[in-house]
């Protein structure tokens, strides 16, 4: 199959590429390290020029000899990509913000090859405590785009990670998300403060741990917050009721299990409802593992897990704006 | 005045070291960042012998002098010094603990230079979620020796820090305490999450921001918890409402309002009542007076700040001890 798009997933750490062809179907895939806060460094010639631009370099890396092969091919990218700190800004679209047309604002760079790369905007609620996606806004098109009509009202997309995204969709439009900076805490607790010290960090998942975590942040002991609940990870070690290797795990469902729990909280608020909406998470599949077994214990019923969010979003932006188009034979 | 004790508080960072007359008082002070976890390693001379051990170096600076002109005074140390990585451990004493007569329990090491430092036990609260405390036990009574009677029962301990603790005493006992690894949480995000990397940190105090934070920590937004309320202090400097110089400020009032709210909700829930404690500050005093901001937000009435705590429980153990005696003609 020829290819029709390459699609880049461009963050703060990591650029993925996808060749797609026709209908989305991806034909290759990589993952790179080179996100927008680590870019390449070492000169190189690209289309006849000596270049130092690390966004030139990454992209070169990443999909260089694809457009070599197929030279008129449409770049599109999504993520941090397009932050103030990326190639080129593509503004915020303010909730409520319909994701299926996110694809008519996008931003355009030309690369030092030629070629014009499209950026998808991020998402901006500005609410009293403003909120901010940038990559996510694609990923829940993604999933929108698999969704029989009709469940929207009651769901909640989740995309864990450094700083976990929880979106509220209503009409194909992101209405309301939250943010909570759990996985980033949980690393810089784990490598820089007193906890890290005891833990001894091994390759395998320790659920029992995990979900003692998880427990004791939906116990009455964890109504005193994360910020009190966190020393047990350091003073059940000291009572000998603690091992070093159950530690990280232990802090971990600890953390995931306060972020669950202030969302339900939050959630029969808003809903003005005991009943919690359906999740679907979007992510890696360890981590939304993780966050799976937390959710059943914090009572969320019902929960599936996206695959290719992200591809089948970029898809759906370059349809909208017109890069590729759908096989009228299909 | 003739000395009478060495006293040392001697932690994880820092070593302070108090040379102490008849009553307590303080005849001279000093402060050494010789704490347990930065001892110094320059081998030197000690009592006709050559010296490499941490403690008996920091020791020796400490007090070696003292020491040299008045050989026979005795020495008690409280703190960090008495953990299993101190240098001599003392074993912590269960709750409740008669912190009066912590005195009897001293563990004893003879150093070097053949004089007898006695160490204070911490204490520890076998809750389902242990506690443990090494240093702020003698603070507390310092701080119990100077109260009019009666007031105990209706009063809280604060000890702000990089753990804070909140204590609970009856009848001169620590019945039960809570810690928040507050201070270490704000460190560890300033220095190496993306919050600090839009941070900057100037030398002056900004009350307003540092207030700001501390609403938002109140407020109905405050809800959701600080893993999520975190992000506004990025999110707010993406939009222009919070500058790169009120940050650090504003995180540290969220941080600290979050911990005094889940503070008031427990202890409320504790005491079975609307009403508050009354609270005494004991630390640093700048720390104290962010505190004091705090606490009278969040509805705490009486706050007061105790002086002197660690000097004055230091003199109290020993009286205790019998390492000193009370001048009878007083």
């Amino acid at each position: 199959m020829l290819a029709q798009l390459i699609a880049l997933d461009w963050g703060t750490t990591s650029l993925r590429a996808y060749k797609l062809a026709e209908g989305g179907v991806v034909l290759e895939q990589r993952s790179l390290s080179s996100g927008i806060m680590q870019l390449p460094k070492t000169p190189r010639v690209i289309a006849g020029q000596t270049c130092n631009d690390g966004f030139e370099l990454a992209f070169d890396e990443a999909c260089g000899d694809w457009l070599d092969a197929q030279p008129g091919l449409p770049v599109i990218a999504c993520g941090m990509v397009g932050s103030a700190q990326g190639w080129r800004e593509a503004a915020y679209r303010d909730t409520p913000a319909n994701v299926a047309t996110l694809g008519t604002s996008l931003q355009v760079i030309r690369s030092l090859r030629g070629v014009d790369v499209h950026i998808v905007p991020g998402v901006i609620q500005r609410s009293r405590l403003p909120n901010v996606m940038r990559g996510e806004e694609t990923q829940v098109l993604g999933v929108l785009q698999n969704l029989v009509e009709g469940t929207g009202g009651d769901l909640l997309i989740g995309l864990p990670g450094s700083h976990s995204k929880w979106v509220e969709v209503t009409d194909g439009c992101i209405v309301h998300f939250d943010t909570f900076m759990t996985g980033e805490v949980f690393a810089v607790l784990s490598e820089h403060s007193i906890l890290g010290r005891t833990q001894q960090r091994g390759a395998s998942f320790d659920g029992e741990a995990f979900d003692r975590g998880v427990q004791v942040a939906l116990s009455t002991d964890g109504e005193i917050g994360p910020l009190s609940t966190l020393f047990s990870a350091r003073s059940l070690g000291l009572t000998g009721e603690l091992s070093a290797t159950a530690q990280p795990d232990y802090l971990s469902g600890l953390l995931i299990g306060h972020e669950l729990s202030a969302l339900a909280t939050v959630q029969r608020r808003r809903r003005n409802s005991v009943h919690l909406p359906s999740i679907i998470l979007i992510g890696n599949s360890q981590l939304c593992a993780r966050y799976s077994r937390a959710l059943d214990a914090c009572g969320f019923a019902r929960v599936m897990q996206a695959e290719q969010a992200t591809e089948r979003g970029l898809w759906q932006l370059a349809l909208a704006a017109g890069l590729v188009t759908q096989n009228p034979s299909r």
